[in-house]
């Protein structure tokens, strides 16, 4: 099954939720600390309880690569951990001159397998279209990202009247003739994204900034209803994954997740 | 020995080329295939044959991350061949918002162990900062990079009238208060480069491009020697580590390392 198809099986039942596996040793339960692979063990847990009710896992490859190799493997042995049904998004942000942006695509796609990936587009076409070959995988492109110094670069106005990340957005279309691009925009950019929506139709949106970032479930969920545009996900990270902190954090997560499908879908239906 | 003093000490012997380790099983010499790692063995010759010589090293992860955790392994691996006195540079091209961004500069700063890094502006400040607070290691942003299409983005008019890679280029040097930063900046915009080399007189410079991609190694040395500019490092990755293809190329590759940094010389002095 390619990752439209996936995401479509997924976004027809009304789950809009990733979960985001931005998994920290840190703020893990500490009863999983003794165990011989605390990372791996919380993210076993976490998908044993939510893969029948989450729309997408985003891994974030940054709280792997702390860890170096090892790091890497555990990504390796969570997305074996993942149905092969549900969508699993690779949140790398990689870039770079396309020789070497083959090479990231071949380890996101190819050699982890995933279906999904986020790139960054400050280098330009070449630097994407790597990722863009792989037509049965979605390749999201950084729009209008959820930080606050998204106004450094990505909101500085163009001679055009455009903002940059609108040039973006333009661009992104552009590239997408088969149908595998796909935007990020922060969910705690509700204003641009309700002005933007219209650049987006034919583009998958991934939605980070609900929970700890301080972006409203509810205010993003009616807004893509209102323009009956439904191929979107809200990515949900810490507030979710860390909701219980005790033995039963798994039921917890199944918990906060269900509640959050119900927001989702009391809107959608 | 801190970074800043590790390119002091090459550069004042007049030593400003950078090796780029983009190394790709399918273009070593066929006679390292049998070996039980031989991309590491193929890193190992290379750096035994250039490590006097070279002014740093450059490891592009992509060419790493495309094997995965082996791959990752084969970085740190790497980095146990190279002298102490020079500098590493992780060419990760990294960008996130900050929870994820500290992680990401954990990984390279303190897991691996690099000197220096290349990050991308795109989210601005707060994607960098984590980054920065290492002031002993130095953060090269990406400024005008030299791929084609550059021209999508990076060189874009801002409505103040500045090309976006300029208003990087100001932010940068805003930034740099502990003097830690860098920009990368394409060879083959040697036009760019010339009007805007005022704009990095405190920032350490990282220029690809040349060989392969077509920069010219003299063109971009007169120009720095003639503003009396120092603190710059040209790297070069495919024309110098696939010079020769037999048994001897690490002496190959040595020689033409040597060449290149006789023209250096040759225009410095």
């Amino acid at each position: 099954m390619n990752a439209q198809q996936k995401i479509k099986n997924k976004t027809k039942k009304n789950l809009h939720i990733c979960v985001g596996l931005d998994t920290d040793i840190n703020k893990i339960p500490g009863f999983l600390l003794s165990m011989e692979n605390p990372v791996l063990e919380f993210n076993k847990i976490i998908i044993e309880n939510t893969k029948d009710i989450a729309a997408a896992y985003k891994i974030n490859f940054a709280f792997y690569e702390k860890d170096g190799a090892e790091g890497f493997r555990n990504i390796e042995k969570t997305m074996e951990l993942i149905p092969q049904d549900v969508l699993t998004i690779a949140d790398a942000k990689r870039g770079d001159i396309g020789n070497t942006a083959k090479m990231y695509a071949e380890s996101v796609f190819n050699y982890f397998n995933f279906d999904a990936v986020t790139v960054n587009p400050y280098m330009g076409y070449d630097s994407v279209e790597p990722f863009l070959e792989f037509t049965g995988k979605i390749t999201f492109v950084l729009g209008l990202t959820s930080n606050k110094s998204a106004d450094n670069f990505e909101m500085k106005k163009l001679d055009s009247g455009k903002f940059l990340y609108q040039e973006v957005l333009g661009k992104i279309s552009e590239w997408n003739s088969a149908r595998n691009c796909g935007v990020v925009f922060g969910a705690t950019k509700l204003e641009q994204l309700s002005e933007d929506l219209k650049m987006m139709e034919n583009l998958y949106a991934l939605l980070p900034g609900v929970g700890a970032q301080g972006g409203s479930l509810s205010e993003i969920v009616k807004l893509f209803n209102s323009r009956k545009y439904n191929k979107f996900l809200i990515n949900i990270s810490r507030s979710l994954i860390y909701a219980g902190n005790s033995e039963n954090f798994g039921e917890v997560t199944r918990k906060r997740l269900s509640g959050y499908n119900d927001i989702v879908s009391n809107i959608l239906s």
